[in-house]
């Protein structure tokens, strides 16, 4: 066999051999941008440029690897590259290890120091002291819709979004056992009972479902009693000694949390981006819908909408919205500023390119 | 600005190019050593190889990359390859995002699919029952010294030792208030307080130090009490709400955990390597030290000796000795035929590249 693995292995070291060269000079050619950069006083992390080059990677692969698997790649090559220029410090929602590190990670790469903390109050707070540069909140949670301390924190701070991230949030079937022996109720909560319901009508659809308050409740529950399943996560599963009955039941295999970066740094247009905003409308039948007129007369598509009751202030209602396109582009830029001259409230979050993934 | 940034930018998307480029062509000499192996049924993972070079890659680094940040990438440029060929799966001891996931993809790379685990027994069984092809468990962790329970079960298992992974463990010093006003005591696991001494001598050499059951109930105890200062690291920090007086304060900044990586893969020599025994003599004065006997007379140096209590069976104590070398090499081969005919129980855990950090 050695006789066959030999010659491939020393292509292989022949390949990496000219990669590490070309990842030197592109660090040379980095560090050249760091004092450039230095110079003008210009931001060493540009998200726009980033996302610009991840979806080049992607659009020129000829394959045979993956896109998802070169954009990991290339995640490292730019964040080792920039930690060269000046290393960026980011605060998420700790501890280590949750679902918030993942997603600084999968925005900055690995070459860069985190900061995290007990909430989010706290993220924005190291974030606007400038103990970090960068602040990863979660926003918005399939399983439990908008993330409203986010979105209260996002109205008044000096902050920008700069970035979005999505990171695959996955339903497992976990009981005590393992298996479904003896058990007469699944558990979990309403809409992970929703977004599970195909996959629960073709594979038990004569025990009963039942909504609790969450699914690490549920988890709970079907720990102290086996006659319940539960649906949860596999941290749940883990945490309560569950077994897997069956990993992956979610209907839409796309089901995600979002994830907002946010800073002092405003984003550049990257070709693909989304603009989110923050807005009030007098309390009248048909006020919002109005408002909302300018983005359509202006060709500019909604992709979110969602409405807060506030929690101080003059307003009712606050409605977050995301629209597709940056603030600078021209179609955008009139919509909004046809939106704020009719708006009680207006504020614009952000302009960012559109996450890969 | 643009007009300095931009050449400046074309140079790293030519160089981009190249990289792609070679990267596909490293993959496609990766299939054709999937072939190779499928043949003749060779696994896909090859520890040896790939700390070859993961060690080659550092050692012909001219710079400006950090050979850190270069690993890393290769590290995942090799998960790419590899999963080109096959994926692989790994057990470990969850849930996602514990220091246990991070050795997995410190071992593998991303590119692996993972299966937490709820205690170290399950991920034992679910390694031998081929549920997932390697497993990851703790061996050593230097706040509170060998996981017994790894060892235990590392005794009967038919699985072997493939690699070892070391992940950097930090201590802070944490309070209710992010500060030391009105603290009168310091609390944490004794190992932990002793590994920090120098820096608390320096810092706080007249607060009273004192030793608890563990970290996390120092940090529990630092929430309830402020006069109670904590030394703990991030995740009982977050998780209990406590402000950072000052982070990394541990005397020796390379305070590790150590895991083994097992499977029923046996890794060839990589031409740096470690094996691990486990061992025992009949009760009598100086049985153990003549045993180790046969490792001087043949030049192998232990890197590591850990007795344990026996919980079952004939003997009282079992040792757990690691070695420099692999059981291919001819020394240490010898030795070990001589240490075996001597010893009452012996067992060969593993011979596997030693780990880079």
């Amino acid at each position: 066999m050695n006789d066959k693995l030999k010659p491939l292995r020393e292509k292989i070291d022949a390949i990496d051999a000219q990669i590490l060269d070309l990842l030197n000079q592109r660090a040379r050619v980095a560090q050249d941008v760091g004092h450039v950069k230095a110079e003008t006083g210009a931001p060493v992390f540009r998200p726009e440029r980033e996302a610009q080059v991840l979806r080049g990677v992607a659009e020129r692969n000829p394959g045979p690897m993956g896109n998802a698997e070169l954009q990991t790649i290339w995640r490292e090559i730019m964040s080792a590259c920039r930690s060269l220029e000046k290393r960026v410090t980011v605060a998420f929602l700790g501890p280590a290890g949750t679902y918030s590190e993942q997603a600084v990670y999968q925005q900055f790469g690995t070459a860069v120091d985190v900061l995290p903390c007990s909430s989010i109050d706290e993220v924005f707070r190291a974030t606007e002291a400038g103990t970090a540069e960068f602040g990863v909140v979660p926003v918005e949670n399939s399983t439990e819709g908008a993330i409203g301390r986010t979105l209260d924190l996002l109205l008044h701070t000096p902050l920008t979004i700069s970035g979005e991230v999505s990171i695959a949030v996955r339903h497992s079937l976990l009981t005590g056992s393992g298996n479904m022996e003896g058990v007469t109720a699944i558990c979990a909560h309403a809409q992970a009972l929703a977004q599970c319901q195909i996959w629960l009508n073709n594979n038990y659809p004569d025990i009963e479902r039942r909504a609790v308050s969450s699914n690490a409740e549920a988890a709970r529950m079907a720990r102290d009693d086996h006659a319940i399943a539960a649906i949860a996560g596999e941290r749940a599963g883990v945490r309560y000694s569950l077994g897997t009955v069956k990993a992956n039941i979610q209907d839409d295999p796309h089901n995600r949390t979002r994830f907002a970066v946010i800073g002092s740094l405003h984003a550049g247009p990257s070709g693909e981006d989304r603009t989110s905003l923050a807005l009030a409308a007098p309390h009248k039948a048909g006020s919002i819908y109005r408002l909302l007129g300018s983005l359509a007369q202006h060709g500019v598509s909604m992709t979110r909408f969602e409405s807060r009751p506030a929690r101080t202030g003059t307003w009712e209602y606050y409605f977050y919205v995301d629209v597709e396109g940056h603030v600078q582009n021209e179609a955008v830029a009139k919509a909004l500023a046809e939106l704020q001259s009719n708006a009680a409230f207006f504020k614009v979050l952000g302009s960012y390119p559109v996450s890969l993934t």
